[in-house]
């Protein structure tokens, strides 16, 4: 099987840019992407594309993967548009990654984007809701963010945790968000703020959700044979996993996990022979505080119930054994849907190459990235290893 | 590199069945492909399922693969729903034979559906419009069916053939639908019918223009070292091409070829190491009746300007050197966005292993299946080579 490294990189800022196309954001994420590389990848070289994106806002919802493609000079290359709701980002380097070992190409482009913030407020609803199931979620009123209450209401029914838990979330991630030049919501904030937030959906409040933003991320993938022709930054992708589950929230057997997001690590752990206590630094799907908890738990990082007590005691904080979200997370980082399972490739790949500037942990060698579609009907897992870099 | 072999594949009748979720069509085409494989395959055996879909009509436009999978009993399986506009099926193939080449999986399932006939005339008209570029075509006002018409327009100008020739493609592929009994135009038509139908966008009328049916397909495919365990009917996927174009037809250099045909046409021919005079049967992309003659020249059946000269001489014909849509192509056999490409697998499939009923060949040995997503944005190609079947 061929190895597969990440050789670059990069994304746009991630926020409100209702003046600027999609196209102009893919642009954007593309070049600061190639210049991520060591040495240049030429458009020639890039054999596939795979572009990750929900279509939020309704711009061009067949054939966006040609539309950016062709518009960064990519022109003729193998291009699909990948979509598993919020972990279109993540599916995308995954079949990046199949396209390698396949024997397809050598070198992959897999990015993604969304342009949400110019649609009307309707309609971004309307293309929340789309992350949820239509006939028993979306068509019955739930809200996506409403999906997430309950799920947030079940775990604090069966374990030690409650908001107060949420808003730590939120002020860890708003915390590391703050040193990220990228990050949509770039600023801290105090428990009492993340406390006493307008309510959402109860128990979810404003700081335990996040934004809606703009954006987009590019990761060029090489094969292990051609890696060094690109970089001698050797990031290699040691694992992937994916798996899928019911769409809608009534019909799992639980609402206290992702069970999509513990068959994908597994997965993912067992591919790169490593578990969880080898992580250095994780990236994971906050997409509401409380997925970040399930997520500690679905990805082994504790026990069940453990989550809120991990939180507590700081294990994941930057300065803690597990540095979890050092992006600031789609909490703070924000959330432009096809781009953030992208974008947390692009916030490793610095990490283990030693260029997350304000964030940058000591030496990481090994981070995962953990990227959710919807409630958890989809969930992809990536496991990435730094190779001797030397700086 | 694994070998990659198409064990079984299925599909709905296409047709009109707004009574009929998507969900309820998909689980037809899978029962059908799995009863089409000799030994069963256990929903636990799938490791992975693309899904192909435009999602048109909005009913589950965030998740509709794992909402398929999950209708149909494959909880948990890693998916993935890609989209290519019309090209959706065949990039599902594509990505479903990387999957077991990268040794992801040894089987997986390939499968698309559209359901279009539910929506409003106005949504439909959206929705196909979505198939074309949104800034400079469908905003402006231009019609997919315009996009079409255009290059019929320039292909006239340029060469020997007229709308006759266009009729004369409507004639051939509703004799071959009419004995198809998944067929949803399943008539026959005279010439003169398809010379005077109503005018849809000068030069096309009605009968040169596909209709927009509901429908699913799904092709199970698996590995080289799996497959005896599956079947004894060997259809080995020989070669897989896939390119990319500027998605609006007016930055392309020409409007009388489709360039990203010829491209994945050369690949794949180039991967299974044979040419197109080769070839015992094609499905091509007849979306309107031009993009068949388009696909004579592009997918190198014969010289630019010569195809109505190889229509008219009875070369697609099914006694002809060269029989081109046996299933009756989309003119005829219906055209449901996403279930497209895997239906053209499905006819080869069928074709190949002396399942064609009425239409079956005499033993054709290798057969090409073209599908391409908008005008032209991206096109896939695959050829299929029939491994001594016994029969």
């Amino acid at each position: 099987m061929r190895d597969v490294y990440v050789i670059g990189a990069g994304q746009t800022p991630y926020g409100a840019f209702p003046e600027r196309s999609y196209r102009d954001l893919f642009a954007e994420a593309y070049a600061e992407a190639r210049d991520a590389v060591d040495r240049p990848v030429d458009p020639a070289d890039v054999d596939e594309a795979v572009v990750g994106t929900l279509g939020v806002g309704g711009r061009q919802l067949g054939l966006p993967g040609p539309a950016v493609t062709e518009h960064v000079g990519l022109h003729g290359v193998p291009c699909s548009r990948i979509e598993n709701a919020c972990a279109a980002g993540g599916s995308a380097v995954r079949q990046g990654i199949q396209a390698i070992r396949s024997g397809h190409a050598d070198v992959v482009l897999a990015g993604g984007f969304e342009a949400m913030t110019d649609a009307s407020a309707d309609a971004t609803k309307y293309w929340l809701g789309v992350s949820g199931e239509t006939e028993w979620e979306r068509l019955t009123g739930t809200t996506f963010s409403g999906v997430y209450a309950q799920m947030a209401s079940a775990y604090f029914d069966a374990y030690d945790a409650s908001a107060d838990d949420l808003a730590h979330v939120a002020v860890k991630n708003h915390t590391n968000g703050s040193k990220n030049p990228k990050a949509h919501l770039d600023f801290e904030c105090s428990l009492e703020d993340a406390r006493d937030a307008p309510e959402v959906a109860a128990p979810l409040n404003l700081y335990h959700c996040c934004p809606t933003s703009d954006g987009a991320a590019v990761a060029f993938l090489a094969a292990g044979d051609v890696v060094d022709e690109y970089t001698d930054e050797r990031v290699r992708i040691a694992g992937a996993g994916a798996a899928s589950d019911h769409v809608g929230l009534a019909q799992r057997d639980r609402y206290t996990a992702i069970d999509a997001s513990e068959t994908a690590a597994e997965t993912a752990y067992d591919r790169a022979d490593v578990g969880p206590d080898d992580l250095d630094v994780a990236e994971v799907h906050d997409c509401f505080a409380i997925a970040e908890l399930l997520a500690y738990e679905d990805l082994g990082f504790c026990d069940r119930g453990e989550a809120a007590t991990l939180l507590r005691e700081g294990v994941t904080d930057p300065d803690g054994e597990l540095p979890v979200n050092t992006s600031g997370g789609l909490k703070s980082k924000g959330h432009p849907i096809g781009a953030t399972g992208v974008g947390q490739v692009v916030e490793l790949f610095e990490q283990l190459t030693g260029r997350a500037g304000d964030r940058q942990l000591d030496d990481p060698r090994l981070g995962l990235a953990h990227n959710v579609g919807g409630s958890g009907g989809a969930a992809v897992v990536h496991v990435f290893e730094q190779e001797g870099v030397v700086r």
